[in-house]
């Protein structure tokens, strides 16, 4: 079934639960307005159920086709990236200096969640290409931004992310790629690079690989890696395309989902090696890195609210048309809506406040960043760059985790129709599987969020974060609106949990960080859920404030269940890494198979 | 990878958990002894690896195949099908009057997981014959079960239930196939059945399908359904091949998973009715049906539990070969197995205690329908049945959802390569998703153990499980051994969860029976969270007091990991349970799409 962004939803996430409302008032965004979002995104949404909605079944069919060295993307895609990219979609955040828009990256992040929920194959591309763009835009030189900034802003190019090579998967400073000084500036890029998304394919003219590779002379794991622009094609004096680089696809993978994304072995130096260009320093690669990636992290976060999203809706079309069974008292030949079974609600309730939360918490973070390029002074910038490095983390994997889950209920809500491919509801459980993954896995961001984001200026950074958690259910008390139910006292309850094992871990990390890190994952999906439920019920205190025609029932109703239904998992998740840890530290596995 | 069947652990899940040993003790089985249950497990175990671990693949790949209205499985499916038949599998716990063996139902399940941890869309058929069987043997008259059941037994013929239509899923009542009395004994059957597994194929030479259909007085609704037997091939009356019945295959599904089990849309009738023999009485088709669901409940989950071994059985090995990642101190260009990186540990524990404890389950149901059968007395019998009555619906769904979530565990600890389909741990999940929708959606499972189990004997069967349970946690708590950590007390937490939950969904019933449903689901988990934790705790004790080389402190450190990190859920759950009812009925979800 086709797409249809929910725009109302965004918009009031945006700017009531992530903070972009408050942003606004405080004049980051200049003289854009909160009718401009609300603009922008109908358009976005319009362009996303139109046009890029219908590509994703027919993509997941096709699939990217390798023939004689090309990857052909599925009939239509070239055509709906032109006219994306003409409408200027690909530089919405990008600097206006080079054709971008200078626009909210809040804004852009509902974007992303749009196209991403349309067709994540199709939205897979261009958050590879903005974050190509973010690491040329702070670290390359002058000479390569004139060059290739404004085509990949315009995504008249499209960028790639070459990280991964066979023995470097998450252990990045693994990599043997191969970049030699070819002494009139350039390098000569060897060597081979897999699961390379978007690493070739017929959308734009050329293709801008951002390439990690190591000198001769590089030490060794992470401090030896070099960042390197590589263009498919070179270019000419005047810009125009010249000759083919030494880079090519060798192969694609066959994959569990996101079929219309090519997923790319690629080779280097066949002829001798890829003529590359360093962006930033040599062997500070990871630095440049980490500027692709932390957005990307983000973005990979969006792509799980996306089809957390999709997949509910269509979850309750179908549970909307589907008739099947009887309540008390009906004739055996009358029938109800599936909805109206009490467990079929129950599903689609946690799949909507599921991916509600997840929303929030990916547009705060997107918010904490737009705080980090444009806040005030420098006080203000350095709070929302801490706040956005706690957040990532969180964003990334809570929202895969939810796009995952939230896809497997949609899956059950069909019952048997929803393991028939032609449903669609399967395509969006294989397609969200990835995301757990890619990016660096939940379990790395986990292991991130405990081991170095924690610490973030002594422990004050996720201290600032809990208290404004705290005041949230402070104010929902303070309501005494019988309609909350149990809401506060779930907040609170799990805010204890949370902050006992912020303080736990902190304590831990210093002592025996096995055992804090033991504990990531359950941590990561407690702050989620925490964090989660306070943002929901910070919606629905600003639509009681509003007031807005009887939809605010339905926010603070939605925040309740959240909290009693799903924010009631704390004091598990909390022992789980309290008390948990010895036994995940000391319990053998197995020598053999079995 | 290859499937390598865990006979040590099977055998130890029958003889110390799930009450097998006890029942050997007390001659339920004559003299059928513990050596036969290991002698039956290796050879099944021989089997399963040797012969069909290596269809799966291939026919995930393959798939089945319709061409000119006949359905053709993979390359060797045949063959092996042929073996395994031969072999006397089909009829393991079948009566020994038509051909079985009438060994234990509980060694059969062993065998059942094998079968499908090998190859699952294999496993499959065989559960759907056995099913028939025993509606067949149970209702059946003597002269169809004189011409049919010796096949079936022996697997020369398979069976298939047919029961879904277009618009009777989970409400078989709203079926409308027709069956007309034909005036000579036999009726004919006229309609369209939908989702038939292995509803046509090569593997046999004949076919038995069973069929609910509805005759033209029949009541409405579940009243009016009978059950009937309804040939592929009529047979003479020597027994051998007659006439083509007026029944065939329209067309196959395209599924998520199980491709090589051909899910069939069948059509009855066009050439005026297939030829249908009653089994039972008219109108009576329900209990028959039942009969044969049960027992299908159960195999589908084993089904979660032989996906979640095999996928656990292929992380582990790919965990142990995989280096990736220093500790701490490591020289860059060195590197462990990620096994040893402390998250990945913790999802391979996750996964090997939750496939123990879901085991554990099953095999106790299975344990409870041979003293149903075999019980000394009417009142041993009906305990065994109630018992298994009140365990199946946890059998089935809570080992079905394990069996997904440890797949897509299995992915993860794969990184990328979990996400390319030649890897083979997608095909788990893939497959493993409509265990959790098929024999009744888990759901329905969770409503079932709600509505109809918990209410048993006035009470009384769900009060006995859960006392043998306290009694273990007791049993942990008497050992003082510092080695089980807190596992009695957070067994101990989630009993007094689990009564308590248990107490306030029977008052319910009464009062406000859509407040008990609306928390059936978090209800049957917080049952099968306890249930295994404590029959995990219960495997542990058994191997101290045997002190079995070692192994045993492997038990109680696995047993000690599910009480901390997986019990621990329970106040949580319980919370869903008995606060969550009134938001999930309360909350508004959506008229629009959005």
């Amino acid at each position: 079934m086709s797409y249809r962004a929910p725009v109302d939803d965004m918009a009031f996430a945006l700017t009531h639960s992530a903070g972009m409302g408050q942003a606004l008032g405080e004049g980051l965004y200049g003289d854009f307005g909160a009718d401009d979002v609300t603009a922008i995104l109908e358009e976005a949404g319009r362009f996303a159920g139109d046009v890029l909605g219908p590509l994703n079944r027919a993509g997941d069919r096709h699939g990217a086709i390798l023939r004689d060295g090309q990857v052909i993307l599925p009939p239509g895609w070239k055509e709906a990236y032109t006219a994306w990219a003409a409408a200027g979609w690909n530089g919405l955040a990008s600097p206006e200096q080079w054709g971008g828009q200078g626009l909210p990256r809040a804004l852009n992040a509902a974007c992303i969640e749009m196209w991403n929920s349309a067709a994540m194959a199709f939205g897979l591309g261009p958050i590879l290409t903005m974050a190509g763009i973010d690491a040329l835009a702070q670290h390359g030189s002058d000479e390569l931004k004139e060059k290739y900034l404004a085509k990949l802003i315009s995504g008249e190019w499209m960028g790639t992310m070459q990280l991964t090579e066979p023995q470097a998967g998450s252990d990045v400073g693994a990599l043997r790629a191969k970049a030699e000084r070819a002494g009139d500036g350039t390098y000569k890029i060897t060597g081979q690079k897999i699961f390379i998304t978007y690493g070739e394919h017929d959308l734009t003219d050329n293709i801008i690989h951002f390439v990690l590779a190591r000198l001769p002379d590089a030490p060794p794991g992470t401090k030896g890696i070099s960042l390197f622009l590589v263009p498919k094609f070179l270019l000419n004096k005047d810009g125009s395309l010249g000759a083919r680089n030494d880079v090519r696809v060798h192969s694609l993978e066959h994959k569990l989902g996101i079929h219309a994304s090519p997923t790319c072995t690629m080779v280097y130096g066949d002829k001798g090696g890829a003529t590359a260009f360093l962006i930033g320093e040599e062997n500070a690669g990871m630095t440049c890195m980490f500027t692709m990636m932390n957005e990307a992290r983000l973005a990979v976060g969006l792509q799980g609210v996306a089809i957390a999203e999709r997949a509910t809706q269509q979850a309750l079309q179908y549970a909307r048309d589907r008739r099947q069974g009887r309540e008390p008292g009906m004739q055996p030949d009358q029938s109800v809506a599936i909805i109206d079974h009490i467990d079929v609600r129950r599903m689609l309730l946690t799949m909507r406040a599921l991916t509600r939360a997840s929303r929030a918490i990916c547009y705060a973070t997107a918010v904490a960043l737009d705080v980090a390029h444009r806040g005030k002074d420098e006080a203000a910038r350095k709070a929302g760059n801490d706040r956005a490095a706690l957040l990532t983390p969180v964003a990334k994997a809570f929202s895969t985790d939810i796009g995952i889950e939230v896809a497997s209920l949609g899956i059950q809500v069909h019952g048997g129709m929803g393991f028939i491919e032609e449903t669609g509801a399967a395509q969006h459980l294989r397609d969200a599987r990835i995301t757990a993954i890619y990016e660096g896995t939940n379990g790395i961001q986990a292991i991130d969020l405990v081991a170095r984001k924690l610490p973030l200026n002594g422990g004050a950074t996720v201290k600032a974060c809990l208290e404004e958690l705290r005041a949230i259910a402070k104010r929902v008390q303070d309501t005494n609106d019988p309609a909350f139910g149990a809401t506060a006292a779930k907040l609170n309850a799990a805010l204890d949990d949370l902050e006992r094992a912020t303080g736990w871990l902190l304590a831990q990390l210093k002592s025996a960080p096995q055992s804090a890190l033991a504990g990531a994952t359950p941590y990561l999906r407690l702050f989620g859920n925490t964090a989660g439920g306070c943002m929901l019920a910070e919606e629905a205190l600003a639509a009681l404030r509003l007031g807005d025609n009887g939809a605010q029932r339905d926010r603070v109703a939605l925040a309740r269940f959240f909290a009693e239904n799903i924010v009631v998992q704390s004091g598990g998740l909390a022992a789980g890494v309290t008390e948990g840890a010895e036994s995940v530290v000391s319990a053998p596995l197995p020598d053999s198979a079995a």
